[in-house]
Parts: structure tokens; sequence; C-alpha cells
């Protein structure tokens, strides 16, 4: 199959929905921002060995390449409306896998109501690799941003935190509880679960917002970094899903494993005191719990304190892609 | 140097012309469209060993990797405005390398009035790869499109073609003229010249229009099939360097390294037969040189004829980044 073959085949049925996208048969795509809307633009890649071991079923892959882009949408508040895919292929990719990748993107499109509107698909001598660039629209000024928090405003997570990290593990062959919460687990590494619900009911409510990659104190970092603030997170208040709970005395370090393992895909938002009714409504609304860990501080440092409020030294703060050069 | 580091030093220098790029600390980019323009968004990839052989200097993968997505937006007579990157850099990668990409990504911005606004960068098992997705303005309408061609047409080609796939020939040791023939075809090849200024100018006057990246012919059947026409296109009008007149000789197959070579990232258009005049006028105030090169016909075919009229048969069409499979 040719390049063009392989477009017409595969992926301009995913653009039918948007005439903008010119049924992927032009040089670009044209994209109408509704009027009194702003853009929001993310581009994330990712590539094998990496962010993916290589062998999940490709609708895996698919999904996980375009949840992690929405998460970022979801982190400003925004509402995802398109996305445009560059994938390369290396030589050994054939027509099966083709047409999984592309069954799972259709999924993903209908649970998120987003539309394929253009992209470049080429041959690679390296490593499967693959990035998205995910287009949704904000109200003008309201997009959630990492540099709003303020000394006393309440720090939020959605979900829990450290499941991915530990389906890490899982994935790795480095840890194994039972069936049930192995499963579990896993699917919160392989599936992200992006917040796009809460990140625009948030907005107008929460004073920053991002969502949880690195892992959840380095990323605090970024916020208060941002917001030339510090923070306190209190590692009792951090929630934990019962699989993690099953997990985490089996490993080493769970202090980090939970906050500093990355891949959660939850949001990290700040919201002044005054506004936790308002965010328990939220809550209720969109269906996602939501857990005060902590709060914003004077100063510039972000602390992790025990339950006697004692300091949780960390021997690491979160993923980092670059291994660090001498 | 860690990837926070990174972004930091060589790429958030790079955005801070536009607002909306949040000095790349946060989750997305915030795009302001003009009231009254059309968004137009294109996204291609490159990677080493397909695209790029690895050895040029690091300013000049920078440069064509940007000037291949601008071509697309030349292509659809959209003004430049802004663009997000995705690296994905094996470990090898160094500083030093970093820092001349970063340096090319600069003059390019310089010289045609774009901005970094996002992106991504990641560590990769693979080779080099890297992607852009690039945005631009037209006004409501105007963006140029492959499907506006009509029987009795001109066609047109700016600039000179074939000059690329014979620097291709010299970039691979397989062809050698003289010092500054295979110097001014390498960099025809290396350094493709996007036509933005002439892509906006033609808006409201051509009636299809594309950029030749898979070779003239194959790039004539996309606006035909688009178009429901088909083409006639006269060999001895394709306009010719002087340096690809000299080394047309020295090759196998002149007429399939000048029409299916590929990477001219010329413009090949269409218009009316009374708008020659006016596309005079275009060419002189854009400077670019426009030739026409045949006309469109009724039919679906596209033909290549000799100064006979006789047809010119080729053993390939143009540029495929996938083999044919079985």
């Amino acid at each position: 199959m040719n390049e063009f073959d392989l477009i017409k085949n595969y992926f301009a049925p995913l653009s039918v929905e948007e005439g903008g996208a010119l049924n992927l048969c032009d040089d670009a795509a044209i994209v109408d921002v509704p009027q009194g809307m702003e853009l929001v633009v993310t581009k994330d890649a990712i590539t094998e060995g990496i962010h993916f071991t290589g062998g999940e079923p490709p609708a895996r892959i698919a999904a996980k390449l375009l949840r992690v882009n929405l998460s970022d949408l979801a982190a400003m508040g925004a509402k995802p409306y398109a996305y445009f895919l560059a994938l390369m292929l290396p030589e050994k990719t054939d027509e099966h896998w083709l047409k999984s990748f592309a069954e799972g993107l259709r999924a993903e499109q209908e649970h998120f109501d987003i539309t394929l509107m253009g992209g470049d698909t080429t041959r690679t001598l390296g490593t499967l690799s693959m990035s998205v660039t995910a287009l949704g629209f904000a109200a003008p000024g309201k997009a959630l941003r990492r540099n709003g928090a303020k000394a006393g405003d309440d720090i939020y997570v959605s979900g829990t935190i450290g499941d991915a990290a530990l389906g890490l593990l899982i994935a790795t062959g480095k840890l194994q509880i039972d069936k049930e919460t192995d499963h579990y687990l896993l699917n919160r590494y392989q599936l992200p679960n992006p917040r796009v619900g809460l990140g625009q009911a948030l907005a107008g409510i929460a004073s920053s917002c991002m969502d949880i990659s690195d892992g959840l104190v380095q990323d605090m970092w970024h916020i208060t970094g941002n917001s030339a603030v510090g923070a306190i997170i209190e590692w009792e208040k951090i929630p934990l899903s019962e699989a993690a709970r099953k997990a985490l005395p089996l490993v080493k370090n769970p202090y980090e494993t939970v906050v500093a393992g990355g891949d959660d895909y939850e949001l990290l938002f700040t919201s002044p005191p005054g506004s936790s009714e308002r965010l328990k409504e939220v809550a209720r609304k969109t269906d996602v719990s939501i857990t005060c860990i902590g709060s914003i501080k004077e100063g510039r440092e972000v602390k992790m304190i025990d339950k006697n409020g004692g300091d949780i030294k960390l021997s690491r703060l979160g993923y980092n892609h670059f291994k660090e050069e001498k």
C-alpha cells in the first residue's frame, strides 16, 4: 500500500465530520474558530521504548497518544475540538497494525467528540514514533494557567495518584499483586483518563491548573515556580486507589512511586479557600472526585509532610525524559 | 541538561515575541486568530535517513523542517504566523547540536516572520525525528485549494523544476558536475524556498494550487484528481535552471528526474486563460518567476508531450515514501 492509499483507506474516513479537513486531500486544513472563542493548541509526541513498549495493542497506543494531548487541553480548561497526526512508521508496520490503530483513533474520536483534521505519514528507519497536535476552544481570558496560585489557596488533585507509576512496574514485570489489582493499575498506566469535563468546569474557579505527567511534586514545582509561591502537600491526604493501597507495601519507595512516578494525567489545581462549595458542585456535576491535598504558602519551596507535620524527603522529584548529564 | 533546562535555554527564547506561547511554561498555547481571518494548519514530519541524511549542519535541518511546512501554507495562500515543534532526540544528541539547531530556527523565524509557540521534546531510542505544526492566516474563503482547476485553465509553476532531485543525486554521490553547479543544486535540495509571498498573491487569481513535493507529474495528478479534470504538460516549457541544463545530460532518466524527482517545493497552480496579465504583475511584485507549462483538459488523464506533440512515457510518476508492497 502506498502513502496515498494509506491515507485514503485509514485516515481520511476519520476526518469526514470536519469540512475544514478538506478530506485530507489538500496541503493544509482550514480551522474555523467560533466567534468569541480562543484557540488552545498543544503538541505532544510519543515514541516506542520511551512512552510505550510497542507490545501494546495498537488501539491502546492510539488512545494514549490522543489522551496525553487531551489532558493538556483539559489542564487549560479548553474544550477539545480536533487533532493533527504525524505518524512515523518502521518498515515492519503492517496493514493489520494500521487498521487497529485507526480503529483505536475512531473510538477515541467518538468518546471525546473530536475529529482528525490533517497530518503526515512517513517511513522511519528508527522506532515507531508519533505526534499529535490537539486543538481546543476556551472562552477568552478563561484558559487555566500555571501562574495564578496565591498564598492561602488550597491545592487539589482529581482522581487518585500513583496508579500509573504502579502500572508501569507491572507492565515491566517488576511488580505483581493479584489479577484484578494488576489489571486495574496496568489500565491506569496504559489508558490515561484526561479530565476534559473537569478542566472546563474549573475555568473561572481554579487559580491555577496543570495536568500531572511528570509526577505530583515536580509538577507542583511548575505551578509554584510560575506563580512565585511555595506549597505544602500533606502525604496523608493524597488520594490513593484501593489497588494502590494494596500495591504500595510491596514497593521499595512508596513515596517516590506515588508523588514522583508521573503519568497520572490527573489535574493538579489551586483554588481560593472560599471556593470549596463550588468545587463540590463541580465534582458532582462532572462525576470526578477531587481532593484537597495541601495549601499554597509564601516562599518558593514545595514541601511534603507526614501526619505529624514532619518533612518527607524524596530521593527524586519526578520523571525526566532526559537523564542528567555530567 | 534536563528537559526543562533544554526548553528554557534553547526554545523558550524563540517564543518571546508571542504572548500566547506563555513562555513555553504552560500545558498549551493560546492562539489569537485575527477577526475576519481563517486559520490554516499543516503538519509535516521529517526523519533521519528518509528526509535528511543526518550529516547536514543542524541549522540546515531546522530550515528544511520549517520550510516544508511553510511551503504547505504557501500552497494554501496563507500568511505564516507561528509553529509548534516536536523533537525526538537520540541519546547521542549533544548541546552543540541543539544550540546550532535552535540558531537555525531563529534565523528562519526572522526570515519568515514566524514564532515558536509550543511543542514537545523527548528522547527516542530510534533516529532523530521531528515534526512541525505550522499555523497561518487566510482571508475567509480565499485559501487556495486543489479542487478548482477547470478545462481550459493554464497550468503554471514557480521557479525552476528538477533542481532538488539533481541535488539529491549530488548529496548521495551519484552525480558530480562542477563545484559551482554542484553547490547550486545541493542547495536547492537542502534548502527549499517556500513561495509564501507568491501563494498569498495568488489567492483570488489561481483556480487551484499546491506545492510540488512528490514530483511535478504526481502532484499534477493530485490537482486533476481533486478537480475531476485532465492535464497536458509540455516538456519543453518546464523551466530548468542553468545548473539543471548542465546536469541533465549526465543522468540516466532526465524526464523522470525533473518531473518525478520531487522536493521542488515550487508552487504548481492553474489559472483561467484571461489571467496572464494579472499573473505577470504578481510575478513582478513577488519577484518570483512563473511559467505556463500546459493546460487543463476534459477527461482524467495527465499527459506529458514533447515538442512534436508526442506522448512522453514515464517509468515512474513521483516519489513515494512507502515502497509498493505485494
